[in-house]
């Protein structure tokens, strides 16, 4: 399918361009981007036999966004447990119900989230969870891109049987659903994943050549532990276990220190910043500002819906730049600009993605379009404050991935919602999970 | 006009019914909530005429959000100055611009604020600007409610003739359009009003009967000074000029120290907090939950759009939250309820308004009706935790203000958007405001 976009804005950081432009999609790639031409130029004539012409006119054109951690199966348990303690929430709430979820309830949930997450333009997301066979055939239907991780635990959890499955889910989907899906292992965080586990999946990563994706300095408490148990931070933990000389997502890196900070630059960590969900669960705020001025790669994140409650990237986009704003007193940090990079290019980056989350010629064709045309965008300003401050995630209009349009005129094309509805209905019910006062 | 809203879920702070009912409008109040009877029940038959009945099956039934510090003539400068220093944005981006606004630009900046409010299912805004009576005709037209202030300054700004003005428009404009106008006299704040022109503005206040509505410790920068004069913290230094004697609406107190917190209780200063735009301004976070302790009156405000850049009372909703539980690193404060009874009844209790914000039979008639049907409310839970951590503004379906719907089906009934659209423009064209690289 060759489709060509006329007359777009496009939005492409750190840069905009002052033209608006025409932008070819072939073979899953952006393959030209050129100043538009007028209607009289040759579109659609016999030299150019594009597929589809998608006339732009007043929209912005933006790379699809990156969701860089999440955990969709969980997006059943959204709304269960709210304005709770942490580790109430997670004893009481989360675990005793994530034991009773099945590979069927993961695979509606995953529906659920990538529905939501498309219609809001996220066109990748990072996930870690269990059942994650169900979460990969759910990605493969629904069209988005993803890197996916089997969450394993060195104690309690699921121990080298869960590492065993990790491997085997590397194996058996790097690469699959034409490229969108990559695979990495996920042991969940130092302090659920001792030293001797930790090297057994080094190990493993090591022999697959994966990334790997853990979550580091959620919590004070975790902060605690790890220097109780091991005498150093969380990130100095994993360094001296061997797990930074393999390529590192961490995710949240809320309560770093100084050293920390210079370890991740020095060893290439990569990190996914969560500012709604960290807020919401009260674990804290990153120091994001510090960890972009020692040259971090950094992204962004929803973590799961049971804990933020949304997958909005708009959402976290404007969070990321106000939260850090209000911190350090001071309105010049985390600049719109920045924000939209973590959303898209530094987010793809973050996952190990290539060629993903810019609008250039060889690039992965995942992009949105976005309408302008709502009151909330007037009057019109700067395109990349606009979209930080001002604009929200029902102003995508259309969704492309690997150059498949997967969301247009309000319709999901490749999810079945009243199905997905239905579905997490049952599975809520079942689990017990209605509340007391049904909307 | 008398409505029946049949079927409906209502969410009604602190505690919500079970049940779905029918809720009647007649004279612009609520004047009955029962349980849903059937359709064979006798509705619209002859003893129960009823003008129009809205079917309300699946939908959420909630009091009109209440936006209780704006300056609706500002949202023109939107995206006008972002990532800028404080003093930055106001000494060379807002004031050079605000001493160029007509009365014409004001109105159709207000109808664009107001545009942009009732989309989002605010019903009440409580505005301080300049121009007011641009303000209030385009409240009259557009069927909002505001309770509306002519900001005044002593020094350097209108001085005498801003109050002359003030209480003129108060004069004019008290119990206007039908009731839905109210107002109050808007000393701008501590370091911008000397005391003696603060004992003219207290003085008029008590002849009027009207309150007053201030700009109090938004910044250090504020703190700092009003210290350093004074010897005392701006509601201090309120305080010693009598200013706490009359009703007093206090926007922000984001730097409040605990005798402040004591002094506001004990006046019954009531507050508004507005999270978004103190966030980011750089201007710090109030400390909410030890104003909720000590039994403060607060309600939320976006203050204006070239400070937050929305108008989006959803948005700081989840914000009242969230930066709460991140701040102090605890997830219980701010729940749910709370910050629903702050965007809606405290909000209203804030202007000094009687019977608005809840959904009570002789109430006013200010209600919307959400769509839960998005994926983002699945699955159903908690509707107050649904509402303010799943929810986003383009849920609202319908709005209704003293009892008229000005918003259904994706339009706005009282205002030409193209209309706004066009003026907006060429106001900003005026102004010299487009960007480099317009949308």
């Amino acid at each position: 399918m060759r489709i060509l976009l006329t007359n777009v804005s496009l939005v492409e950081a750190p840069v905009d361009s002052v033209k608006t432009v025409d932008l070819g999609i072939e073979n899953g790639k952006i393959s030209l981007i050129r100043e538009h031409l007028s209607a009289s130029s040759g579109l659609g004539s016999e030299e150019d036999p594009w597929d589809r012409i998608i006339e732009g006119r007043g929209r912005l054109a933006l790379p699809g966004l990156v969701n860089a951690h999440t955990h969709l199966g969980m997006t059943l348990l959204r709304g269960y447990g709210d304005d709770l303690p942490l580790m109430v929430w997670l004893q009481e709430k989360m675990w005793p119900l994530e034991d009773q979820l099945t590979p069927e309830d993961v695979y509606w949930a995953s529906l659920l989230a990538i529905g939501e997450m498309l219609r809001g333009g996220v066109t990748t997301c990072g996930d870690m969870y269990f059942h994650m066979e169900a979460t990969a055939k759910a990605v493969t239907e629904a069209g988005i891109r993803a890197c996916l991780s089997r969450g394993i635990q060195g104690i309690g959890g699921s121990g080298l049987r869960g590492l065993v499955d990790g491997v085997r889910f590397c194996q058996e989907w790097q690469a699959a659903a034409n490229g969108r899906i990559t695979t990495m292992l996920g042991p969940h965080a130092p302090f659920t994943c001792p030293p001797d586990f930790l090297h057994k999946v080094v190990d493993w990563a090591n022999r697959l050549g994966v990334p790997l994706h853990i979550h580091v300095a959620e919590t004070m408490a975790e902060v605690a532990q790890i220097a109780n148990e091991y005498g150093t931070t969380p990130l100095g933990m994993l360094a001296a276990n061997g797990v930074l000389e393999v390529p590192v997502t961490a995710a949240h890196c809320v309560h770093m220190q100084a050293e920390d900070l210079e370890l991740a630059q020095d060893k290439g960590v990569r990190i996914v910043h969560c500012p709604g969900s960290n807020m919401k669960l009260g674990s804290g705020i990153a120091p994001l500002p510090e960890m972009l001025a020692a040259g971090l790669t950094i992204g962004l994140g929803t973590d799961s819906a049971a804990s933020n409650n949304k997958l909005d990237l708009w959402g976290e986009m404007r969070l990321a730049s106000l939260v850090h704003k209000a911190r350090t007193q001071d309105a010049t940090v985390v600049p719109a600009s920045t924000a939209l990079q973590m959303a898209t290019y530094y987010g793809a980056m973050v996952l190990h993605l290539e060629k993903v989350g810019r609008l250039q010629p060889g690039w992965a064709a995942d992009l949105i379009l976005v309408d302008t045309e709502g009151l909330h965008w007037y009057p019109p300003s700067d395109r990349q404050a606009s979209v930080v401050y001002s604009g929200q995630r029902t102003d995508v209009e259309l969704v492309m991935v690997d150059g498949h349009i997967v969301y247009e005129d309000g319709e999901l094309l490749t999810i079945d919602e009243d199905k997905v509805r239905y579905h997490i209905d049952q599975s809520a019910r079942r689990l017990g999970l209605l509340p007391v006062n049904p909307m």
